[in-house]
């Protein structure tokens, strides 16, 4: 199976022509492949290479500060990693014998914020790179381009000549992460900054409170920690640490309190807050609960300044986040004195209960010099228009609000929990070409944020749900609208998925320690067999799949160990193209299929001995006998391709019927070939067709009846 | 290459005929293969099997304590990501329907020493696990062989029935981390106090000065870590945070701050301690330096007064370690002032004034309550026999120190920086069978330590030099001295690493981020055949080997991604054992050789397009072009034994020649089949001989042919 694998990847790997073709784009004359993620505003590729090699030195010609020179030597160190070169430390003693200079016209603001300067040019002949930049996190911005920019022959490593500009498309590009639904340790967070740093991203959105967890100690009201967090939560002297480690990496951090619905874990010590009597309980389950804090009562608010007060002085940054979403407003309706309340204030129903309530949070929050940002539902007349709505319903939504003058940032399409294609979230830019916007409106639209929602990760998972795809929306975020060919991005996201590792990421990394787990130290080729063709269902379908998933399931399964977005779905795709574009010969790519087909048939008694002594794998026993028969239905249209004899119409029904939906098992896992092996069959059984036509229209034809019978 | 893996992994967990006799052996009349390690003292293996299901629950029925309930849900979480399970939370309502209780019988000491009982005793019926310990470190241990226990069959998880009592044979069980040559930071530290934990080790030694850098806050003398550690230091309430969290497992934290000599990084900052004149500066070689406390100041021991005062109180163990090794004398015999204070003391010679040193040091340690360990250096007539001695320098070194009635422990043998065999360790027993020591004496040997020493480890690398390997060292201090079956040790050994990855240690998923990056996100084929039959060499052999390694050296090349005691090794000679006791058909394992030597032989051109991509690994391009050639061998030696012609002399001399030691690339890793692939080259040459002899015989003298050539 291995061989087929790293056949695969070479193929992934290896620049397609629209690849080509995109690069010829951005790089003029000369089509230079070229790893960069997310691809600069302006790059021109040059003739010449800079040697890279134990002589190489840097200086700081302009402004200097501490985080400069830290993010630097770390910086020179991944490169040390990747080349295993030792560079000499320190600077150089002259300035015009340097390697790389770095020109900071100033530091830039003290702490990283919205109008952050993050601009930065950096040159590269074959004796220099010089980068210069406004800001210090403009240079930040632009050492990471520096070291995507490493690449080798064989004389050794070396830097293209090149000439980029560069500065991002959207101000505010963001990751949220729920630390919430399942608790996520401080080494989770800084990995994570860092893998932000890397693809020039600059908000962490950090979703700390929540119906499942209070994640952060506050001094005046301790029973939020105490009883609201299993004692999983972060001390006030770690959130202090994750704060400057993201402002040392030019990161903002902008803190999420969820109110007032989303609020369950604050009225287990503070039930006198809610909007029914308690005593309330964290919740384990998922979904939208009923606990809700009273906007009717003073003593609310009164909690809240002091709350705000001292949240505010934790988080620097010019906003904080206060949700409102989903509050589903059972505790209020039901409640006759805040009824009484809203009818007594004319407000027309909840939702300008919550606009009440959400004044009466800004005017906190502005007191201690902080800007509201919040979901969707928040948007309201009454609220001023220097917040920032948060946009998880859509585009159309955050274009609206844009006209109505609020800024907004997209969230809808970039929810990573959702396990989609990185192709998914590459191809939803924050404002559609066709969305009307004035330029003025258009430039509400600040940019947009991941969401990495804690329904199903753990830590040992979380960075596999983020990472590589984050990449994708990084780019999308950062690139012009131009930049948008989906081949090309897969075939630079491999590679920086590797260097992401560098960073202490365990995407990948803990694939194999799961996989071992599941195994129990035995015999890995049948699980490794099966993880190759499957991903997670989507969010909704693993919800609604029993048994049900809540805080304290073990994410140790199957699902929690296959990747999204797995690549094989497209390798495999290819393959079986690349074998019918071959007809009537159909040798292209035989022996691979040949041998991946045979892989799956032969998998299934291993799977089985494996299954017999991994309890824990044996829900996927259905997976692995149904990959069988396809392996089975594969080998035979090959064995019918070979021949050129035309499968009957009985055996194709036979066969295709083996991928129909109610064929396939209920489960957290999916296989991801069903397209790509229609094909392959009604290729087989239409063969007595290819003699009358041309061989593309055979095709066309093949590919337009599988996408007919797609479900 | 990856079918073949997979197969010799499969082989290597398959228990062996002696394996079994081993299992035999300790478990009475039921030849049952548990993977307990290490071994209880007593165990005897029951029918019956008790289920585990989501019912599970527990109960504490005698003392009880945070520690315990902990250490127990942390146990408890291990067990449900293994099993998919989930538990319902907190102790069960009623005693009498819980699966597993625990009764302690104490908390035993507040903080772990080196006289806590730590016995438990486990009976599992198929009703009921019932564990029972006299103090919570105790049923600690046995948790932790409760955990071991999990098996499982087709019908699910189970617990077989067994009665075990167990305590350890040693009471000093350690691991030292050498933390200053390279810096390894707290999340290492954690990791691997739990990984000791598993293991039922109970000493984590903690090097934390040396010429390279010194790693703890000195809030008495700050220019310590100020200026001696290039900012990587432990501040103290990290020491705190990881004395506790070693505590929480019932791991002792012995300190050392190596002195008089090994102390280049305190004299940086403070060159007046200095037995020669400064500045200094923080040495990035490796071996041993000049700078040296003066020893006949008053200041100094004033220094070390303040010093220790700080320190005795941030450790809490009733032991530090002053090192007290590798004093080279250089600084003391070029000082006047020095040799002449020597000579006025009547002290004989510079042993003798590192003597008087010590008496002074501990002076201030029995006024600290401390007591003193030192490396075998320290060992002296005139120091009191309740000091501690820790000997590099060998058992009989160690025993002579018992007969003189100090006790010590041994390290000698332990070195895990010397890319030995777990094997090795396994073998290397603290009190010889033959060392004629008295019952009382006997005692005096508390135990032993593993050395992680840190030349040549970064926090990258060092759990995959530290595990799985430290498994045979815990065996061995734990175990009865009969415990002692290699083959039985590797089988389960094999089983625990993949456990250990549960707790963080990163032994075995780093291997593959490391190849990534090696291979820059480009082919892993060629990396993978090389990395299959390769290890690092020794620790003098990597040393001695250009280029030098220093502190700022990258740890990423081949070397620190190549495993020691690479399994391949002992597969391979079985595979051409079992292929030549197949005489004189040679058909078992045939096609497995096939596929091995001709991805071996096939490898090397793919190696050469990966490394004219990758410079990094261009430094093993004549490694795997010899493995190629013996690759061709191999292939070529097979034909000769399938057709049953002898192959001539002159084809024998020539490919042994492949293998002898002037054959070998000059390297810092090595290749691991030289003798395996002897025997089989030997073989196909003394064809001639078969017809003429038995079998047995025949295979024999192929084996004493290899074994005279082995250099």
């Amino acid at each position: 199976m291995k061989i087929k694998m790293a056949l695969l990847l070479m193929f992934a790997l290896w620049p397609s022509p629209t690849a080509q073709a995109q690069d010829a784009h951005t790089t003029a004359a000369k089509p230079y492949a070229h790893h960069l993620m997310p691809v600069p505003m302006a790059v021109e590729f040059q003739a010449g290479r800079l040697r890279l090699s134990s002589s190489f030195t840097y200086a700081i010609t302009g402004y200097r500060e501490a985080r400069l020179q830290n993010y630097l030597e770390r910086v020179l160190r991944r490169l040390e990693g990747r080349t295993g070169l030792t560079f000499k430390r320190g600077a150089a003693s002259e300035v015009a014998a340097a390697t790389l200079t770095i020109d900071c016209a100033g530091a830039g603001l003290e702490i990283p914020a919205l109008d952050e300067n993050e601009s930065y040019a950096l040159n590269v002949d074959d004796q220099h790179l010089a980068l210069r930049a406004a800001t210090t996190v403009g240079a930040m911005r632009g050492l990471e381009t520096f070291l995507q920019l490493l690449d080798a022959d064989r004389d050794g490593y070396f830097f293209p000549a090149v000439k980029i500009t560069d500065q991002p498309r959207f101000p505010w590009r963001g990751l949220l992460i729920d630390v919430c639904r399942h608790w996520q340790p401080v080494e989770v967070i800084k990995r994570n900054i860092d893998g932000l740093a890397a693809m020039k991203m600059n908000v962490l959105h950090w979703h700390l409170s929540e119906d499942q967890g209070f994640r952060v100690e506050v001094k005046k009201y301790p029973k939020l920690q105490q009883m609201g967090s299993d004692g999983l939560y972060y001390t006030q002297e770690q959130i202090r640490e994750v704060v400057a480690y993201a402002c040392e990496r030019g990161i903002r951090v902008v803190a999420e309190f969820d109110m007032p619905g989303h609020a369950t874990s604050w009225l287990v010590g503070y039930p006198e807050l809610a909007s029914a009597p308690g005593p309330y309980t964290i919740e384990r389950r998922f979904g939208i609960f009923d606990g809700t804090l009273d906007p009717t009562r003073d003593a609310t608010y009164k909690f809240l300044d002091n709350f705000f007060k001292e949240m505010t002085a934790l988080f620097p940054d010019a906003y904080l986040h206060i949700g409102g979403d989903e509050n589903n407003g059972v505790q209020w309706s039901k409640n006759a004195k805040i009824v009484a309340f809203r009818k007594a204030k004319k407000l027309a129903d909840n939702e300008a209960l919550q606009a009440y309530f959400n004044q009466r949070v800004l005017k906190i929050l502005t007191k201690y010099k902080k800007k509201m940002v919040g979901w969707d539902e928040i948007l309201h007349p009454d609220l001023p228009t220097d917040i920032v709505v948060q946009s998880w319903r859509g585009k159309k939504s955050l274009a609206e609000g844009a006209k109505k003058g609020y800024r907004g940032i997209l969230s809808n399409g970039y929810y990573l929990d959702h396990i989609r294609s990185a192709e998914y979230h590459y191809a939803n830019d924050p404002i559609d070409e066709a969305s009307g916007l004035s330029v003025a409106e258009a430039q509400r639209v600040l940019g947009g944020e991941a969401c990495m929602w804690g329904e199903h990760v753990s830590p040992e998972t979380i960075d596999s749900r983020i990472w590589p795809r984050l990449g994708a929306v990084a780019e999308r975020l950062w690139s012009p609208r131009e930049v948008k060919d989906a081949s090309d991005m897969y075939r630079r996201l491999a590679i920086i998925s590797t260097q992401l590792e560098e960073l202490g990421l365990l995407h990948q990394k803990n694939a194999g320690f799961m996989m071992r787990r599941l195994a129990a130290g035995k015999h890995l080729e049948p699980l490794k067999t099966l993880l190759e063709v499957i991903e997670p269902v989507d969010f909704s379908t693993r919800s609604n799949t029993p048994p049900p998933t809540t805080q304290e399931t073990p994410l140790t399964r199957l699902v929690d160990l296959a990747r999204p977005d797995n690549h094989n779905r497209r390798e495999i795709a290819a393959l079986i193209d690349e074998l019918l574009a071959d007809a009537p010969r159909f040798a292209a790519g035989r022996e691979k299929a040949l041998r991946l087909f045979t892989g799956w048939r032969d998998g299934y008694p291993a799977f089985l001995a494996l299954s017999n002594e991994s309890p824990i794998v044996q829900e996927a026993e259905p997976l692995a006998k149904q990959l069988a028969q396809i392996g089975a239905a594969g080998l035979e249209a090959l064995a019918y391709l070979h021949a050129r004899v035309a499968a009957p119409a009985a055996w194709r029904d036979a066969k295709l019927a083996l991928l129909e939906p109610e064929a396939k098992p209920k489960s957290k896992v999916r296989i991801v070939i069903f397209l790509a092996m229609k094909e392959l069959i009604i290729a087989a059984a239409e063969l007595s067709q290819l003699p009358t036509m041309t061989k593309a229209d055979w095709h066309k034809q093949v590919k337009a009846l599988a996408a007919e019978k797609k479900k």
